[in-house]
């Protein structure tokens, strides 16, 4: 692959923001498009997101930051997609570039309302591109700690080794780790249910569970994404990876995970509708739920997924947090 | 079995508190020997243990304290020990009483340092009691949330699958929920590697790696814990059960916990000694690792132990943290 492609990341929010980060390590230019045109004159004169990851200083010069994002595509040949699954959709509506012979790289962890589907699977089949040209950039990673420099570890997974390991080579510096994968479907699949298994912890949290509950919870929760994903995608892998496990902890122990969050509100008694209400945003699992819910409707064969369906049954079906909760404390072990 | 065997708890701790509590949802009577006269006579009086979780109320009529051991174990049928592993030999010293024909649970995570072998197997051996009359009773379970009632799972484990459920049910209630297995030795290295781990997290801690570095290396600790317990006893078990992997989290994740603690300490700059007179107890996994490595270096094939390793190194060989957990860091993924 030739040494000098272009970048462009697509979103402005805090995973994007790291994402620059980790760029500006190694990139000469990097396209960010970024929706605010006042947000983009903010980090031209400031240096800085006014919103997320604040404290991170760019270099400006290496940045071509545009509101346009056709004009980050057209420029870019590897294009990082780090907007929330919600706004996919609305968001490439102004797209008329073409995406056909780009690479894509999706740093989204959710399922995309509209289709249902991941972002590797919409974007392939939305822009008939090959899988060999789609990648997965995925954690255990909150953006904090990258703004903080922490140490962190990547995982890029693609059908394509070598361009897993391209990517992986330019987000990879002192503080970030990063390791290839083949398994495209399962580490997007993973990133997206681990968001349903942090609601999952939020809501057991909120209704008094303590730490023991929420060793086991997750003990049941990496053998339920084990079993998900080998029904989706049966490929060599160790559910016990850092893209799988440690990225389920990542979010599953964080008090700060929005969906952690919005889980320990609808535990504490919130109604669905005032807990997004009050959080003034949407949690990636609330839509991940509806998609994975869809998705077992769908297959052949069952897979036991009894958390998961506790969610929904909370998050869809106006069940009792309380009740729904303690009927799946038997189901587990 | 028959249904009215005697029980004895062996432990004044915090974990033989709670499990006296357990069993006394179920049992009316139970022998409970406390080491210090003066806990027995308290307790006696006060109806709680002064020392740990005492906010538990015991209805006395229930127990039979002492502070003679021959006593409650020549009372037993089933002795539950729950001592600090590096006690074990010392307190067994003043048993005269035959331990021959009781059934013997070990409820302590570690490893007798005087014999660098974990509690069933010194038992099995010092004592000649067969296998099969030997238990295991293992969480993932922070004692302090059996006071609070907060639901808990623990795992009975029993080469003899009928005092496993003998047990199990004796400990489960409203808030305790049992499974029996049959990996007698698989859960207590589990059980007592976790100890290790936790020291490990607690040096990462102490030298300011962060959450994302924290759920990296819990997942390669259930890796290594994973080919460790497959090297020493081979059987069908899923690393990812709440016995294995809950453990893990539930004392990797605890601010609480001794282990994690003393590690902390070593990551902030402690000498060893001055951590441990700091803590004035000293943490399971200390003789752990050193008793882990010992047996690391009889085994005729070597097994990867990164982790484990590097704690030694810290432990045992004056290794500086901040460099030992650098170089560390490379063998993580």
């Amino acid at each position: 692959m030739d040494k000098n492609l272009n970048f462009a990341v697509i979103g402005g929010g805090s995973w994007a923001t790291a994402i620059v980060k980790m760029l500006s390590e190694n990139l000469d230019k990097i396209y960010w498009y970024v929706r605010s045109p006042e947000t983009v004159a903010y980090i031209r004169k400031n240096k800085h997101n006014p919103n997320y990851l604040s404290s991170v200083e760019f270099h400006t010069e290496q940045l071509v930051l545009t509101s346009d994002m056709n004009e980050a595509v057209a420029a870019a040949d590897i294009v990082i997609f780090a907007i929330p699954s919600a706004f996919l959709v609305s968001e490439l509506e102004q797209l008329t570039v073409s995406m056909k012979d780009k690479i894509i790289f999706s740093a989204i962890k959710g399922i995309v309302p509209e289709t249902g589907k991941i972002v590797g699977e919409h974007i392939h089949e939305t822009y008939d591109i090959p899988f060999r040209n789609i990648g997965v950039i995925t954690g255990p990673c909150h953006a904090e700690e990258v703004a903080l420099e922490r140490l962190s570890y990547l995982t890029i997974a693609c059908a394509d080794e070598e361009k897993a390991k391209y990517m992986a080579k330019r987000l990879q510096s002192d503080y970030i780790r990063t390791k290839v994968s083949k398994d495209i479907l399962g580490t997007e699949y993973a990133a997206m249910l681990k968001n349903i298994y942090a609601i999952a912890a939020g809501i057991a949290h909120g209704l008094g569970y303590g730490d023991n509950f929420q060793s086991v919870l997750m003990s049941n929760a990496i053998r339920e994404m084990k079993r998900f994903t080998k029904r989706i995608y049966k490929i060599d892998r160790n559910i016990n990876d850092s893209a799988y496990l440690g990225d389920l902890l990542v979010t599953g122990y964080s008090t700060f995970s929005r969906n952690r969050m919005f889980g320990n509100m609808l535990g504490k008694g919130y109604t669905v509708k005032s807990a997004m209400m009050e959080m003034k945003m949407v949690a990636e699992g609330y839509y991940a739920t509806k998609g994975v819910k869809k998705l077992k409707a769908d297959m052949k064969k069952r897979v036991k997924t009894p958390i998961i369906d506790a969610v929904y049954e909370v998050l869809y079906e106006g069940g009792n947090a309380k009740k729904v909760f303690q009927k799946l404390t038997e189901k587990l072990d």
